[in-house]
């Protein structure tokens, strides 16, 4: 009976991935294709397309499966247990919000959106704060209809990257915290400073070839995959059929060449995902940090290592040969590698980077438990920068309102990116231990070990493994903040002393 | 209660209309846009989209309000009543087809496409001659759920054009036929030739800008629409998001420039549908011979005209200086209006274009009546060019095989291409009796009264109109060859002679 079951179990979910992969496509040909005034349309189609995935991934007939499935456990294989588990949620996270609630969420957060636009245009915080106070309660709510009352931020945090919670973060963050303190201050004290001046005209045709020479060298299957143009990068899709996207200005070539490279990764990872389960557990990414750690592998580890650019300094100084004459090849990487204070996460390097994240995890832990008011989050938020990172953000929009993450209540969210560079050092250092030659392949242009290793160490897994049994599985180790301190000051320390 | 009915019908009217732009959405991605390894996800895709576009097609409830609506058709104003009309056509299209019938049916286009892209690649009709079979046979089959038994190829025809029939179609045929022999005979046997052989290495960004500033000029809005590239230029969207495309070749900047021009009739068909009905019959073209009309009268008419390129040519020798060093104006413009014997349809001129589309429509008369079995197709077919074009086609390939209407059963369409012809020209005579200086504008670019007048004379209008109806609406005269046969002897004759 169970195989039956099944069966028609994974024809549903074949289905709403189907429709949900039509839902992903018009949403990338409105960040990329839509002309200025047909967005009244793609409403519209949003909208519909919303409501039959919705239909779809509430069909009351799953649910009866996924009981029957339940009930024989013990008939099912372990591959099926995971598609079962991970099925179970996401009908429950669609079936137990009514839709009145779906409803009223989608119109608050349209709502909040555009005050949030508004809001960070006239850096003017308290006209977005009561958006952000109904957000923060129907985030509660939305936990509460998932039986998460008694812990919604944990709820959140399990959206994001199963598996996590606040505690398991507060510990590793409140470790790194420690860790960066030092190697911030080593950087910030340091009298070198990247002259990142040197980037001006660089002609986009030839950045887009060059950074498709680059995507296409890391591994990027681009038969099965594009890469556009868009406001703000991103990589859309699935393996079957990866949409990624970058954006270019002529005076700030590495902005589309690491955003391209960094969605590669995430491209790379949906490309390894076993391609005949894609509508399941087994064929979806472990969760949002477990993507970040791909994206930042690539981005950091591999494309601004020495190894990386003694292959391609070559390369860009023939492409550009003008525009590069009198720089040297050590102001270049550092260049590539330059550490700066700045009170904009999205602008910020890898070091700081991973502080702007505490500061958000902080302050969304205190939200949830009740130890911050919506009022109080521009001065706390200037307090923890002050704390942190020795910056004062000139006004709210360069502080409090920089994200567009909260106007439409995605708590929870901003923790996978720093998880993702936990494990991205994390699986550099196993990688490099099991593959010592790595960077003198990297020199010679080969990637291919490295993305093999990936292949078989996270990839090809799917869901089987949550971020946590991941890290373990992948590089023997507990998921910790050790490598990533290590890597950072391996790579930064030498440049800023 | 018709009010509360007409509202109900409307809103499913809309739903219908999300989804299918849905559906047309992602088949224009796949033409333009996907990833060549990438197909697979793409059917999926494709048919789930399918499948739900006929759910919501034949939803019953849409029976019951038409049942109710046409019960009290009294209470319905005009535009009503057309909406109502053609959604019972609609509806009776989707929902008297047997389940099984469609999915026979879509097996069947989807064997014999590709039986003849084989039969076309060895230039053997014999292997693709059981699939046309058959292809005939479900045509009949089709027309019967349709309570059309007695008259199958009507049936088709009215599909593709509502209003017209076999036996109309016959009659402005044989004068068009008998009009256009002279004509052929006198170019044919003029020793004057265009010599084509000037287009050679027009860079594909030039003739992209050209184009484009073109397409400005002519009125398409590129606000609710764009151009893209594709193998088979086509016009796919609505007006609330058009999507056209072209393809490039170095070595012929016409065949870009033309189908771009072309699309852009269509597309500013679409674009002068009033929008907020673009779901039901008031917003939708007439049919696909006033489709026609429109691209073909910007093509032609407008496009090829000594006054159109008494603008346009100082812009072509500005963009390709060296290309036409040499080429006078005249050798240019007859280049542009070159006619040859050419066994293609779809790289014929506008002068011969005509007989090949008489020649398919007897063939399916034929057909249908009994009067030709699929056997004797190949030999009708080349007795035909002979007797139309003085054409021997060296094989198949060239000859009956060489359009992939068949082969999905579309027959009835290839009229629809000369009902475009005819009417384009009948409109071009009329727009030019109201608009004595259109010529003059032309000259001088400006291209804006045409599109007004086109706009209040045909576009506004949808469906209100059938293709006869909408003859004599805007041009207040009976659908006619004569218009045709005019503007080809006023323009080509001078040329040829």
């Amino acid at each position: 009976m169970s195989e039956d079951s099944y069966a028609l179990l994974d024809a549903k979910l074949k289905r709403i991935h189907a429709l949900n992969s039509i839902s992903g496509l018009i949403g990338w040909d409105e960040l990329v294709n839509l002309p200025e005034g047909s967005a009244d349309q793609r409403q519209e189609q949003c909208a519909t397309m919303a409501q039959v995935c919705h239909a779809a991934s509430v069909d009351p007939e799953i649910d009866t499966l996924l009981s029957k499935l339940e009930a024989h456990a013990s008939e099912l294989d372990d591959s099926q247990k995971i598609v079962i588990k991970e099925a179970r949620k996401s009908y429950d996270r669609s079936a137990k919000l009514p839709a009145e609630f779906v409803s009223r969420k989608a119109r608050l957060d349209s709502e909040s959106y555009h005050a949030w636009v508004d809001a960070k245009k006239n850096a003017n915080f308290s006209s977005y704060a009561p958006f952000l106070q109904r957000q923060l309660e129907h985030s509660k709510e939305f936990a509460g209809y998932l039986g998460a009352s008694d812990n919604p931020y944990d709820c959140f945090i399990d959206l994001h990257d199963p598996g996590m919670d606040t505690a398991s973060i507060s510990k590793l963050f409140d470790e790194l915290k420690t860790g960066l303190a030092p190697i911030v201050s080593q950087i910030f004290d340091s009298k070198i400073q990247a002259n990142t001046e040197i980037f001006k005209g660089f002609p986009i045709a030839e950045q887009s070839n060059f950074l498709k020479q680059i995507t296409t060298a890391l591994g990027f299957n681009y038969k099965r995959g594009r890469i556009d143009t868009s406001i703000h990068p991103f990589c859309g899709g699935n393996g079957a059929d990866t949409r990624m996207t970058t954006r270019f200005d002529e005076d700030n070539p590495l902005d589309s060449l690491f955003s391209a490279i960094h969605e590669t990764g995430h491209g790379m990872y949906e490309q390894g995902l076993p391609l005949d389960q894609l509508h399941n557990a087994l064929g979806q990414a472990a969760g949002l940090g477990a993507h970040e750690s791909q994206s930042r592998l690539w981005e950091n580890q591999v494309c601004r290592s020495r190894a990386f650019w003694k292959c391609y300094e070559p390369e860009l100084r023939k492409q550009f040969p003008k525009q590069l004459d009198g720089v040297s090849s050590d102001a270049l990487y550092l260049a590539i590698n330059s550490v700066s204070k700045n009170p904009i996460r999205v602008d910020s390097d890898e070091v700081t980077y991973n502080l702007h994240i505490v500061i958000r995890f902080e302050i969304e832990k205190r939200l949830f438990d009740g130890n911050l008011s919506i009022d109080e989050l521009p001065e706390t938020w200037n307090a923890l920068y002050k704390e942190l990172l020795n910056i004062d953000p000139k006004d709210d929009a360069q502080g409090v309102l920089q994200d567009v993450h909260w106007s439409d209540g995605s708590f929870g969210y901003f923790p996978s990116y720093c998880l993702g560079n936990m494990l991205a050092a994390q699986l550099w250092y196993a990688a490099l231990e099991e593959l010592p030659d790595l960077e003198r392949n990297f020199e010679k242009g080969d990637f291919s070990h490295l993305l093999s290793w990936l292949r078989e160490k996270v990839h090809l897994h799917g869901m089987r493994y949550d971020l946590k049994a991941l890290a373990l599985e992948a590089t023997g180790q507990e998921l910790s903040p050790q490598s990533l301190l290590r890597y950072l000051k391996e790579r930064y320390l030498p440049l800023y002393s």
